[in-house]
């Protein structure tokens, strides 16, 4: 396969350039070089950019940023490439600008607990770093082995214990970020609120269209003395999801609340063995984390709300060992649920928690008109949905079943009063919903913001905003189906 | 004395075209009317508006929006009046535009924990509204009482409680907003993260800047099963800073951490005999809430900790009547300060920290040096000072030393890597100071923002972010002070 070189005098004029900045190493324009970068997470869109290039100093990204700006060539950023959103989708007339070499841990401040860290930093990899300390990053993304902290703050990433210690956005305290142009911005601080527009929370999710991050100050927590999980079996999904309400209203804030369904339940049981009641419909994994005689005394009582809310059973892990085997078999599910079919497709909606058991009902009958088998693994105390729809992409037409079933799904999670990513990001994967989630003016301000930091528009054009036209061809699609319609205010 | 009357052919042009959509008495011109809003809680900054408009209605505040837009007049937006920072002082040539009509609780919903409200609804008013249900709202600005909601999301009002409960921007879920041309728009919603960019977090603390709010969905919170607090008296401000520092790190998170000096302990004592004692150089008041058993051991640990650290002495309240007498000490500190001397300016920065003891220091010699007493009040927990500088109107001279010092103050703020405000926001107080806290590039990156909101800068013109010109002529005057200079990268 030969790369499509699109351009073939603008690309070797830019390479020329960049090598007066970068060394040559850190400059990739092989085909099969490129090929590593073609697609994200998300492996159904694919795209070999015109170059990659690896910086390993804040200096050779502004360089890198300031000859793209210069010739008017699109820039997409990178972390570890394990989004789920098709974010890091290269263009195949732009650079992909790969952060994984600015991959050091500058300071750790014990005192102030933060440390301050390049993008490219594993997410785990800080955790480990201060875990002599007694410290820990909090979220946890599942990918997080992997995924790189820049990556998170640029999907405002969130994992099974942002339920109670919030998303990426809420644990993080200053970034410094690069614009097209090349002015370096340091935003956030060392105080809770800062002065100012509130910078930090804008880059924080922006999915790479507003700036390069090139530096993130996250703050460290203290590990919690103990943590304790419950696993509670239900025969109907419907109780599980008034458990979780339960638990919710009775003031307790779980470090995870987490619900599998049966499809789920048994793939991740037959995959490691947790332990699971393979014949329930449904089971909550409901971790609690503190001082010891808080858990002990929460436990409890989430015990008793899940028992007066209609469980089977209800165990407590009786040591570490069989709490991080409940947990495996949760952390787990995506792989294990890939076992049942060649391919699967990943979603990620919110919705109310109130609605999750109708959500469920109405997934399951979607799954059946569609002929394709879906297995539900939530974020049950978000509200934060992640079906899995199993496919064979080998056979014709299923792929574009799955997806259209997946959209579907996002569709009814607007519908329901919820969202179409928890956190995943829209990138290029759910750009058409957000025709759905917004508003034309919501989204005209939107666009106006990003002229503020990009007038050019060139960094990850085509991903997480639509634009004004594509709603109205989507919308006008969808008026045809006679249910859903273009919202002129959406309140989500 | 007579209103200044810059444009009287403009003014009866608006007021007969405002009068179509809003009822006469919305509509205020009389001199003595406009009166009542001259100023905010910072009252050395006084304008009297051209007009003032108290719309009942979303339609009406659209209204009055149009006919603004169209002709070019500035709109300076009021809830309450209670700011500090002069925030909502008036343009002479400009509408005020006072959201208290607008107080209806809208819906109050048990299940999800949250209420819909209009921006004139005060912030103690949502939490009586919602006590039956055992719900209250967290953020807890001193002047509760009487200052709006909508008002603290334009400042991001903070509290004591915000060290466990967070800033209003934590505390809010949902806003409608008008832009300045009147398209209204639906940002936030029921799921902790939200696709597109954060616009939630931006117009929290915009200062009126953005846009208009015209509703809001707050977050409830469950009433904390039990509250206790401590209260220790320290010889010397050091060790007191020590304590908090001790307490942080051993992974406490207190629903609030108050620290007092010398002078504003015997000024709140002889006000409202709290049982404080008058000879310490300084106390903490340490607050604990949540379930029963957590509560208890938290206060040993909080015990064990302020002795090690060397307090005089260690009381818990022995029943809630005391629990709320040591409180009411706290906060009326501002007032009890206010009785000392015939006026006080309240300042509000912040600092990391560790830097406590050594600011203290470094007031109490400026102090000294300004021939002017300062009272010192902090949110310690957060490391939000509020020094209260005495002085007299009177005195010629004495207003302007008071502001002097109060400048010098939130410069060291800035030089020992902290902001220049901590929850009263920047207003018209700060806005030189902004100059210190951020770089030429940011604040460029602040007004193309702005003009993405509102590109004819009608909204609250003048306040809250300076003009680069302005900065040079203030960064200026401090390169000949030969000390703190203009930042090209400031990082805070």
């Amino acid at each position: 396969m030969v790369t499509r070189d699109l351009n073939p005098h603008m690309r070797r004029e830019l390479i020329r350039t960049l090598r007066r900045s970068l060394p040559a190493a850190a400059i990739l324009h092989d085909p099969e070089a490129l090929r590593a970068y073609e697609c994200d997470g998300l492996s159904a869109y694919r795209e070999l950019p015109m170059l990659v290039v690896l910086p390993e100093t804040v200096e050779q990204v502004r360089a890198v940023l300031a000859a793209c700006s210069e010739r008017g060539i699109p820039v997409v950023a990178r972390g570890a490439g394990t989004g789920l959103s098709g974010g890091a989708l290269p263009n195949a007339d732009g650079v992909l600008l790969s952060l994984a070499k600015l991959n050091r841990i500058l300071e750790i401040d014990e005192h102030n607990r933060i440390a301050r860290v390049q993008p490219g930093v594993r997410n785990l990899a800080i955790s480990e770093a201060v875990a002599p300390l007694g410290l820990y990053y909090a979220p946890d993304p599942s990918s997080q082995i992997a995924c790189s902290i820049g990556g998170n703050v640029a999907e405002n990433a969130g994992g099974i214990h942002c339920l109670k210690y919030g998303l990426t956005v809420h644990n993080i305290q200053a970034l410094t970020f690069l614009t097209p142009d090349g002015r370096l911005l340091a935003v956030g601080g060392g105080a809770p609120d800062s002065p100012g527009y509130d910078l930090l929370a804008l880059l924080t999710g922006s999915e790479g269209l507003l700036g390069i991050i090139v530096e993130i100050v996250v703050k460290l927590l203290p590990r919690p003395e103990r943590a304790q999980v419950a696993l509670a079996a239900f025969d109907d999904a419907e109780k599980a999801g008034a458990a979780v309400a339960a638990i919710i209203a009775a003031g307790i804030v779980p470090a995870g609340l987490e619900m599998m369904d049966n499809l789920a339940i048994r793939a991740a049981e037959e995959y490691v063995h947790a332990g699971y009641p393979v014949d329930a419909a449904a089971i909550l994994l409901c971790e609690l984390d503190g001082m010891n005689e808080e858990v002990s005394e929460q436990i409890l009582q989430v015990r008793r709300i899940l028992t007066q809310c209609g469980a089977a059973s209800v165990r407590t892990a009786q040591d570490e060992r069989e709490r991080l085997l409940f947990w495996a078999g949760r952390k787990a599910a995506f792989p294990a649920v890939g076992r049942l079919a060649p391919d699967y497709y990943c979603m990620d909606g919110t919705i109310p928690r109130r609605n999750l058991a109708r959500v469920l009902v109405r997934i399951s009958e979607m799954s059946a008109s569609a002929g394709l088998r879906v297995a539900n693994v939530f974020h049950a105390g978000d509200g934060n949905l992640h079906p899995l729809i199993l496919y064979d992409a080998s056979r014709p037409g299923d792929l574009e079943r799955a997806e259209q079933l997946g959209a579907r799904i996002l569709e009814l999670c607007v519908e329901v009063g919820g969202t179409i990513t928890g956190e995943h990001g829209v990138g290029v994967e759910k750009i058409d919903q957000m025709c759905l989630q917004f508003s034309a003016p919501a989204l005209t301000q939107f666009h106006a913001l990003k002229h503020a930091f990009d007038p050019q528009g060139l960094l990850n054009p085509g991903k997480a905003i639509p634009t004004l036209r594509r709603c109205a061809e989507y919308g006008a699609m969808h008026v045809h189906g006679g249910k859903l319609h273009f919202p002129e205010i959406e309140r989500f």
